[in-house]
């Protein structure tokens, strides 16, 4: 992969203007449909069971967020899925918490085993618990484990036949035979809710101009990473609430030529 | 209509502080309660069945918003909007997405049947597909179309015997026999989540002291499209983030003498 | 109480990282998370009435809003504050809007009912409408009143069996025995939506790490009072937007001497 993918797909994006479908929680939903715009991506988040699947027929891909889950999102969600599935648009879900109660984990089961899923995003708790192995986890927030997240990620790409995505201080990305890892970034994301969900649907309006690959996920971190970095160096003195908006401000801004001469990422 | 009404009803809106009953989207809730308490109007977001109609006979304004639809807001929705028939206050809806799904087509429909409605506003496509017209729609945003926008909206005023309210490159505001362009507001509108949800609400307020009046509809756009332009004047090259920051600011500080200087309407 | 206590809290909060679990509203829930992120606090907004009771079990506090009630909603407060009485946690809740229906008022004395409730924080409405007093209200805003607001907090403290923090242009704390004034904040907090939710929250983060006191609660208002009136200071003349996120800036930044330094409050 070259730096000139993340480039190219970055200008698809604001060339097509991808519809992408969120079923996401009331913490995010806000963020994440004005950071989709800003990017250039088309936002709509319609999770009413009775019309999910028909806005999926229309959009170019689907998000699936589990961070305030219940019983009819659930539904809607597999509704969703399966018309996704059918239409043949990429998937992205966000097992947000999962681990953190026996309702979430077993849904984010229940999903994976009705609807297939191209790209799984989440941190190393969540993709462990995801895949039955103990991992700490408190609250949505992950934990901490001496576990090797490299290991974690092949192992669960294989298990759960997707492509996964492990974010922390680094990220890693692995379809179970390849790998990347992604240092682009910035700790103050962590002060902001919902960037996590946000990269979520930023993976799904690359995968949906880039398809379903490492590449699109790749580019898809980068350029997230690289646009906190800028919003990061112009607000990091002012505090949290100043870096959200120039995140967003970035996520509009930021031109191929940054994300070319700022990508860092590794194949191993 | 001269251009002090808007500048009157604006100073009516910051004394009597009206109450708007709002029963929307969790996408722009929060975008919504700000915009209203930055203009000078009082938010409240009830939406449980149980409870609405009491909240409503509260209200001097009640705004039904189908952003996220479900059958639980759709009961909710009707049994407002009789409480709010009941009481004599104005009702504005906002059919985001109608047309997108059989789902809010129908739901969008029987709320018309249900209740009487004073304002609709929405883009071409939603009233054009309200109305049982094809239009094409893609998730909730507007298709384009070589519709002449002017006749739909007169149309879909007589048909639904409401004050139409078309947003787009200029807004068409009609009941059907006298009609109005507004050519104020700015692209960035379209950048920022839920400026359409915030404008009805806005109308809402508008109505709330100016009464079901063109007047009104006319008054509530200008005052939000030149609050867009003053803050896109502002921040156009900040970006989206900044801009929707900056739209609230303008939308508390707009004086009277700014609207009266920078409206932009014509009557047909 | 000296103002030390303040000061060693937040570096508490600083230091553990409280998980704090807000059952809250679509309006409020992302200004509520980036508030308790700024402030060092990890935010989780689980409400699926099948999960919450094993997601307060990992809890450091539980802060039940009624801003956007529904049953569904109510089940899960009455589940997630029996979980929290098991566990010992600190139960705050803010009955928003109680009085402005009647289902609002019988779910709110049914949750006081099935609950051990440590802290209730309202404005005076509010608080009066739970026991039953009549006080004007409109909507979720509070009306005015001639009636005594100490008495009011010291009396429905004695009946409700918890610590009243009844909020307005000063701030009443009592558990009945003991009353403390707080003349901290400003007001600009009134034209942000969520501000009283948020005071809510940033009080369960208080109590997480200060225990059911009223010192904790003493040391949360002049807290967020003062980072409102720093916020305030550096955005007065940009408008509500900026104070909004500059608000988020200084709950992050806020030092344990600025609020040693500007603290001011009363013990009667």
């Amino acid at each position: 992969m070259n730096k000139e993918i993340s480039s190219k797909l970055i200008n698809k994006i604001r060339e097509n203007k991808p519809l992408i479908h969120n079923i996401t929680n009331i913490v995010v939903a806000n963020f994440t449909a004005n950071g989709l715009l800003a990017l250039g991506a088309k936002p709509v988040m319609a999770s009413a069971p009775e019309e999910v699947a028909e806005m999926t027929k229309a959009a170019n891909a689907l998000v699936l967020n589990m961070g305030t889950l219940n019983r009819e999102h659930l539904k809607a969600m597999i509704n969703s899925g399966k018309a996704a599935n059918e239409k043949g648009i990429p998937v992205v879900v966000d097992p947000v918490g999962v681990g953190a109660t026996q309702f979430r984990t077993e849904s984010a089961q229940q999903l994976l085993r009705e609807v297939k899923v191209n790209f799984i995003r989440g941190n190393a708790a969540e993709i462990a618990n995801l895949i039955g192995q103990a991992w700490e986890i408190r609250g949505v927030e992950t934990g901490k484990s001496g576990g090797n997240i490299i290991d974690l990620a092949r192992f669960a790409a294989q298990k759960l036949q997707a492509t996964v995505i492990v974010t922390g201080k680094e990220d890693t990305i692995t379809d179970g035979a390849t790998t990347f890892l992604v240092r682009n970034g910035h700790p103050l994301l962590t002060k902001v809710t919902g960037t996590g969900c946000l990269l979520s649907a930023v993976i799904g309006a690359f995968a949906s101009v880039g398809g379903v690959s490492l590449q699109a996920a790749v580019a898809a971190l980068t350029t997230y990473g690289i646009a906190a970095e800028i919003a990061a160096a112009k607000t990091a003195e002012l505090g949290p609430g100043s870096f959200q908006i120039e995140f967003i401000n970035q996520l509009a801004l930021i031109s191929p030529t940054q994300i070319e001469q700022n990508s860092q990422f590794e194949r191993l």
